[in-house]
């Protein structure tokens, strides 16, 4: 009988789960569910779409249903939501939202790419017309139609992770005046503090009036609907566009109900296959946790490069093969105004945490020979294990080139290799590229000395 | 009694050996002479300087011999040739140039950081006022004075290597015509044949006459002393000003006296802790030959990298140190207008004659998302061991970060990663930064394929 592969979810892992699935078993039925009509669209591109760096909306979400269907073979249910999962009748319940039927699908294999949820604020008010979040293509059409037609002039954005400082940049970039309320002392909690300093006086430098420790409590809402101010437990400040940045959660409500394990982070837990602990079921992407090969522990890092490999692994399981998704060592990125900040492997705590010996270091090196133009400083804050002598995590943040540089601390990180080693490296050496010595290298001599 | 630690050569290699040997046994006399009034310089920002783009000859120049000798405690003789090295007495005779005196010196150990010298290019005329070489900081300062004091309209340059390109570059900036003579077919020898055409492709696109397969055989030298045509087997080019890039070779016309043994491209070959044969000498820098890792052969390549690395390495050992320089893969950048180019590792053809069963594959990837603005080509021509399935060496051009990008192979080359894991790399993805799949990766899963 024709293997049948049911895919819940449309974002990133499931269309990748999906095609490749068809890809691997070109006789089977894949049919991908999605509550949203979009599917297979880069949401990490909405900031840059908001600005106008991304002109055409097409551009982040290249493949429509219809496309998917075309070019994949998949059968693609938009406007689906898959409401329960009955495991032993190896069945699904979706409802079809157009004209709110229920129908029964069964399968032979399941792959949940439920995504994740943003986090609750639970405060009242947080659905007034002029609040939003960033998390579907949806949300990025309804700020972009928003902007342009309302000219808001003053952007409150509540929290200060990595979409934050995306936004920030964004809206300063269309001329809009912008304060984030974080809840913590310093934006980008999880960074190091050097890394985080050097963050804030960058958003400082491009007028981001940056506001610490602030618990929003309320909003006050207009006649119009709108927000007009938001509250906290220490003031309020004017708004005439809200955006909630305070991250977000796995969506494993379905995956809960019928017992799928999951984990501290309350994401589902897989093998390395993305295999659940129930039968026939697979799990990819942001609804998963993922394993740190560091420390071996699971993390929740929802990243669309997780998501994409996970969801390939699945999909070629799921259809009959055998491959792997070893873990990851988090790799992060991300550009506030003209800083470059990647963050590769795990912080101190994290470090301490896991039972290893780490201690914190900063170089300070130089991107480029000292005369070159546009010569800027490299810092990187890294985290040493001083049992084993290598590096389990690092904070790279400076100009141009910056983030390249942190993925050869990250390869270095996740192949274990010794601070001796990467003092060895054998890496460019140009005026316009690299100084004579490169800060990594920089880095690795310090280390060495100590 | 006190060591005595003689250097020869004042460049790169050989002011890291004396402050090293300085550092590590403080108590020792160290002396370092040099030929020129110049040491310790940057050749490699010679364009630069050229161009405008580094505009202060002190930034090239940081450390004059007064400031070397205060700061890091070495005896510094400019205006000193080193004549003879008397092996068994453990002497060197050196002539003082000013006085034209000749005084010996005697030694406990002797690091050789001769360096290199210029190809000859064996044709009457070739030393015209106006022909220049870019080999040391009085080269450049000559040529920059020449160019603003005489204005030539148009350049011969001689030779399409990695100074050729830089040169190209330099020269059109200062809105000079350039015709480029090369004896191959493509300019830079030694790479891939894609990259060559896409070397090409750059220099036409910016207006550098490439002239292929331009043997020179004489200069037209006029009353003032200066060349007016460059004549080659089959033509001859005007030319205001020319400037030689034809290549340099090991200087060992001191080691050779002594039996200091060479490889096969007549550099000083050493060991690991850059001892020659020959008791007590050591010798770093442009003089030697590395070792490449990869095929654990020597080859020919003067790089200020190595020679800082093999002069610190140098300097340790004599002073009673024990480390050693492991050897390179051979990692070059260069900047040929607005490509980056890079070459880390081996090429096809020193890959076959090394013995490693290696094919040759080409990647083209995006930089960024392809929306993002600057998106541009990463070209990826690699040399896979088809029998132990990793990378042996790899072209990278395209716009900005190629380069950063070739020392992530260049790194897995080095560390010797297999194709497998690198596929399993976590890079980071943000569309100011990467694409969903970074070049790399897109790479890595192609090898995979195969």
């Amino acid at each position: 009988m024709r293997q049948r592969i049911l895919v819940v979810g449309g974002l990133a892992a499931g269309p990748s789960a999906a095609s490749k699935a068809k890809r691997i078993n070109p006789d089977a039925e894949v049919i991908l569910f999605e509550e949203g009509e979009h599917v297979s669209y880069g949401i990490c591109e909405i900031p840059y779409y908001l600005s106008g760096s991304i002109s055409d909306i097409q551009d982040i979400n290249p493949m429509d249903p219809a496309t998917l269907e075309r070019t994949r073979g998949v059968n693609v249910k938009t406007l689906h939501s898959v409401e329960e999962i009955l495991p032993v009748r190896k069945k699904i319940i979706a409802r079809e939202l157009e004209h709110n039927r229920v129908i029964e699908y069964s399968y032979d294999k399941l792959i949940l790419t439920t995504g994740s949820t943003v986090r609750k604020l639970g405060v009242k008010g947080v659905d007034a017309r002029n609040v939003f979040r960033v998390k579907s293509l949806a949300d990025g059409i309804a700020i972009k139609r928003y902007v342009t037609e309302m000219k808001p002039r003053a952007c409150v954005i509540i929290g200060g992770g990595y979409v934050g400082m995306e936004l920030c940049e964004t809206l300063r970039s269309l001329g809009i005046n912008v304060t984030l309320l974080h809840l913590d002392d310093y934006p980008m909690t999880g960074l190091e503090q050097e890394t985080r300093e050097a963050v804030l006086a960058e958003l400082t430098r491009h007028k981001v009036e940056f506001r610490p420790r602030q618990k929003v409590t309320g909003f006050n809402v207009g006649l119009d609907g709108c927000v007009k101010t938001v509250v906290t437990e220490s003031g309020s400040f004017n708004a005439d566009i809200v955006i909630l940045s305070i991250g977000v959660e796995p969506n494993t409500s379905l995956a809960s109900q019928i017992g799928i394990r999951l984990g501290r982070y309350n994401g589902i837990v897989t093998d390395e296959r993305q295999v659940t602990n129930i039968d026939s079921i697979f799990a990819a992407g942001d609804c998963c946790e993922v394993k740190n090969v560091i420390n071996n522990k699971f993390m929740y890092i929802p990243l669309a490069t997780y998501a994409s490999r996970q969801g390939r692994v699945a999909g070629e399981n799921a259809a009959g093969g055998a491959t792997v998704f070893k873990g990851v060592i988090r790799s992060i990125g991300v550009k506030v105004f003209d800083l470059e900040v990647a963050q590769v492997g795990l912080s101190l705590d994290e470090s301490r945490d896991s039972g290893i010996d780490a201690e914190k270091m900063q170089v300070i090196a130089d991107s480029n020979v000292k005369s070159y133009p546009g010569n800027r400083s490299v810092n990187i804050v890294a985290i040493l294990d001083r049992r084993r002598r290598r590096i389990v995590g690092a904070n790279v943040f400076g100009g141009p080139g910056t983030v390249l540089r942190a993925n050869l601390l990250g390869l270095a990180i996740q192949q274990k290799i010794s601070v001796e080693d990467i003092s060895h490296l054998d890496l460019v050496y140009s005026p316009p590229f690299s100084p004579l010595w490169d800060p990594v290298l920089v880095l690795a001599n310090q280390l060495r000395k100590e």
